[in-house]
């Protein structure tokens, strides 16, 4: 949908985002690109400044993230604080941009160093990548003109480079190929879409020399269509799919797309958190075996939960289905939202879904509270771009009318209709959608809804409120439609073969995924004693704020004092406690402590 | 005791195992040397070969620990197989090393490097240690005494050179402590013993830079009084411990006895697998938090439960309790027993509990089988040298008697008595310990031992047999003492804040852990089915080679056919169905495929 058709409202949980986001996290993002020398590699190739570039090879992209976020905010908003930030930065990618084409601060700043010579770590045409989509979301938001013609001139010169096939094939990251696909769709210049096409062809072919950690580290272990196991690094897996779902999009290959559900099996349906997370393993940013999914070590990179997002949303307008836009909400309302602090200034890089006392915080591959920065800054910026286009993800439009995949109160043009949501969801169940105009509405209903039920009025129901499916209705102007949705808590268990979880529930209620916190427990209690009695009653408690917060029947047992020891039939014995649940993306906010998702049944 | 004072019996499974050792291991390792460039690295400096340094920078340790385990297998059997060998050795490590007595092959052997300018990384006193340490074992058993004089020569490089405390510091990885302790007390050099002490009390300031795994890694984080739980890099970790404990033997300095105390507890009490495997993390090679012990995820060195047990045997020297002694036997009998094929030349580097099906095993980081070597090839040299002084950890000697910690049949001189033991343990618990001479005679009860019986001829028990304590005999001439020890299967559990085996239990027989193997499994049937009948008996089946398998009643499920669902009280039901378990030691011998040491309860 264009992108002035969608409004979220500012008070839903997913507007408030966007503005916590506009307000919090775009300016840190900005400040810190100062700090750490970001913008600095770019004014020293202009003579600004002294010293050597400073950051990781892909430092460039923490800027190409923040300005395609500045693009996006400044399309929803009207905003122009970023005018001249944005102008500056213009001039200095022209500037550092050479007569051909090619630019890239750590390549241009190191003596000796030269264009795609290192390509399976250097991440040139990934941060090439992120230029095109900043280049893009500020085209599209009729801002500075120059981004797009300084992309363009890059991906020129990657249509010519890469072309041939020889010399240099394929970069260890993928990100390029969505990127050169969207700025196809921007321009109309079909040589972007075959240079992708190459790209993703190319892949698989174990061209890359493989590094410490192998072929699948770089997506280069298998052809993409031959590829349809979830391995390797998350992120690199994830985009590198939703480049191919893109080149499905766009082609027509049914191949593609053919392998792409296969894949999405593996990730979605085995190798998956609960929140939303992807990738168990800290070694190498991984993906595990099936049904790897430790709480405690979850890696659950925010990046990879964004390019999870980012594929299910191509998944969907491939095909259609809401299991698409389910795992969407899923990611959204848990591991993405939880890798934030509530003013949108502090992050998570990995998102675990459990926190051990005793747990030693003191590196940042796994902190006991948000940081404020990385030494490796992929995400903060990456959410930033994310949210600043969230509205964008939430709906569909067609000649018929409207699809809505991710419910929240806003207003959406579509053509023929306009519809205004109301509704508190995912704190209420209750939906109310206003038509004006006339046409087909579709409604996402979540697969744990059993039991949702609907009321027209002026308006025809084409297919029930089923679960896992699309309500349809049409709608003549003026009609309403009310969704009613159960929002009881629900406890969750996950396949037996995780063994990571077993004898645990997870407690869900819409699709929030909630968690306790050793700071909601009495002193001299610790979250390893509890277990959960599961017949009991949870009992809903709604803060002022409007977050559902969750009273459960837990049991205290004693501690075991050894390690390893016979085994006895019996079990524990232990006293009655209520405890207060609360969603898990608001957690370690309250200063360091332990944490769990999982919770052992008593 | 003295090395010839010892002689296992060459049919029990700890003396099976150094002839394995020396039939197999030690001529693997050899080849592989020459395999791998490791000798060249050496020949080149001499100008015997072109080309450049090969291999990690502490490749000359595979050599040196090669050179131990010859050293201790030519006193152990007085085999001149490897006379040839220690002689060209002899003379390329005079020929290569400086006159100042510096000797390194990666520093020499590459332009520009010069010698302790990058110790946070180099291992170059690691590497000096175990060349002290195969210095060492080639001098106590008599044979080339050029090595003494070339260790000794940089032992000397090493106390001019780190005493003034100015300048290089501290080696990043330890090793050196123990050697040099070890050095000390062959030659009775107190300086080496002073300079032990001087790189001991400089740890844990944070002199060394901390790199990308912060200063844990390198045991650096905390003075070593103060470093009371087990973190970083658990190698690193142990030999700092055996190091630390070695200055405790030789000082008598006490506060740092407590803080091995309390370290120990940490390590043993807390993060120890039930196969006798440290550390969980593959990411750092490190321990994890407290309970973080994932029976797939282990990573579990083969050089760390090495470390483990040398760390114990010094702890045991330091107290006399029979818990060192018991966690020796854990880990020999099970992790390090398990990192080795049957003939002796495949290895495991790191060591899960738990192989899942569908686990990808393409990567020498987690393969599916042992493989003939490394490119870190620490662990088959390691396990070289503790099996080649396997003898030396069984047993210990005083003015009164003997005391033995290790239950093998075997040999024992030890002053005014000799003991001959006679058993099949640990397939067996008859023990029967006849003596020649008179003296006190202790014999280690393991705490799992409970109703032990003792029957002894010309003796007085003056302590019975007690779990977890020492059987102590006044001994005449003659005297027989016949120890039986309940070798009954055992269900063992986890604490229960080890999440990740919650609801399973572990098989263990006498000090063998058993596991399940996909190979025992019928067709159709995928160990991620099985759960255990807890209550059924468990029957044992004795191969003819006399290890004892056991028979199981399993029930078998369905799989779950959705990665997240609703919790329902009822259980799965499943068919029954009697399932092999074999020693955890002898799995991955029949090709790859999936186990599990930890078996869910029905």
């Amino acid at each position: 949908m264009p992108l002035d058709a969608v409004r979220l409202d500012a008070e839903s949980l997913l507007g408030r985002r966007q503005e916590v986001n506009a307000a919090g996290t775009i300016p840190h993002c900005v400040d810190n690109l100062g700090r750490t020398g970001v913008i600095a590699n770019f004014q020293r190739l202009v003579g600004d400044v002294p010293g050597e570039f400073r950051g990781f090879w892909f430092a460039d992209s923490d800027l190409y993230k923040t300005l395609e976020a500045i693009g996006w905010e400044m399309a929803r908003t009207g905003t122009d604080r970023w005018d001249g930030l944005l102008s500056e930065v213009a001039d200095l990618l022209e500037q550092v941009q050479t007569p051909n084409g090619y630019l890239n601060t750590r390549v241009q700043g190191t003596p000796g160093e030269e264009p795609f010579k290192h390509l399976e770590y250097s991440h040139e045409l990934y941060c090439a990548g992120h230029l095109i989509q900043a280049a893009v979301a500020i085209h599209r938001g009729g801002r500075d003109p120059r981004f797009l013609a300084i992309a363009r001139r890059f991906a020129d010169l990657i249509v010519r480079t890469f072309d041939p096939g020889t010399g240099p094939l394929l970069d260890g990251h993928p990100e390029v190929e969505t990127a050169l696909i969207e700025l196809y769709r921007e321009t109309g210049e079909e040589s972007y879409l075959r240079s992708a096409e190459l790209q993703i062809e190319r892949r698989g072919h174990r061209v890359l020399p493989a590094g410490h950690f192998g072929s699948q580290y770089a997506q280069d272990h298998l052809p993409v269509r031959a590829a349809t196991e979830a391995i390797g690094h998350s992120v690199r897996q994830l985009y590198l799919a939703a480049g191919v779902t893109d080149l499905h999009l766009e082609t027509g290959d049914e191949t593609l797309l053919h392998a792409m559900e296969q894949l999405w099996d593996s990730a979605f349906g085995t190798k998956m958190y609960i929140t939303g997370g992807h990738g168990s393993r800290h070694r190498d940013e991984a993906y595990g075996d099936p049904f790897e999914l430790p709480p405690d070590r979850a890696y659950a990179e925010t990046c990879a939960s964004i390019a999870a997002l980012q594929w299910c949303w191509r998944m969907l307008l491939a095909t259609g289905q809401a299991r698409y836009a389910e795992e969407m909400e899923r990611a959204l309302h848990n591991a993405i939202a939880a890798s934030t602090s509530h003013d949108g200034t502090a992050f998570f890089y990995s998102n675990p879904l459990q926190l051990r006392t005793g747990h030693d915080g003191s590196h940042e591959d796994s902190p006991s509270e948000r940081l404020p920065w990385y030494d490796c800054a992929c995400c903060p910026p990456n959410l930033a771009r994310l949210l600043a286009s969230l509205h964008g993800y939430t709906a569909t439009s067609d000649g018929s009318g409207l699809q809505l995949h991710l419910l929240t109160a806003g207003s959406f043009e579509a053509g023929p209709l306009t519809a205004v949501v109301e509704t508190d969801y995912p704190w209420r169940g209750d939906v109310l959608v206003t038509i004006a105009g006339h046409g087909d509405l579709a409604v996402r209903i979540p697969s744990w809804a059993e039991g949702a039920t609907v009321a027209v009025t002026a308006a025809e129901v084409l297919a029930e409120p089923a679960p896992g499916e699309y309500l349809r209705v049409s709608c003549q102007d003026g009609a309403t439609v009310r969704l009613t949705l159960p929002m009881t808590p629900r406890l969750v268990r996950a396949d037996r073969r995780t063994d990571a979880v077993r004898g645990c529930v997870a407690i869900q209620r819409g699709p929030i995924v909630y968690c306790v916190e050793q700071a909601d427990l009495p002193d001299g209690v610790v979250i390893e004693q509890l277990s959960l009695d599961p017949s009991a009653a949870i009992v809903e408690e709604v803060a002022p704020d409007g977050v559902v917060r969750l009273r459960l029947s837990a049991v205290v047992s004693a501690l075991d004092q050894t390690l390893y020891q016979p085994y006895q039939a019996a079990s524990p014995t232990g006293t009655a406690l209520t405890v207060t649940a609360i969603p898990y993306y608001t957690w370690a906010n309250r200063g360091p402590g332990a944490m769990r998702v999982w919770l052992p049944l008593a």
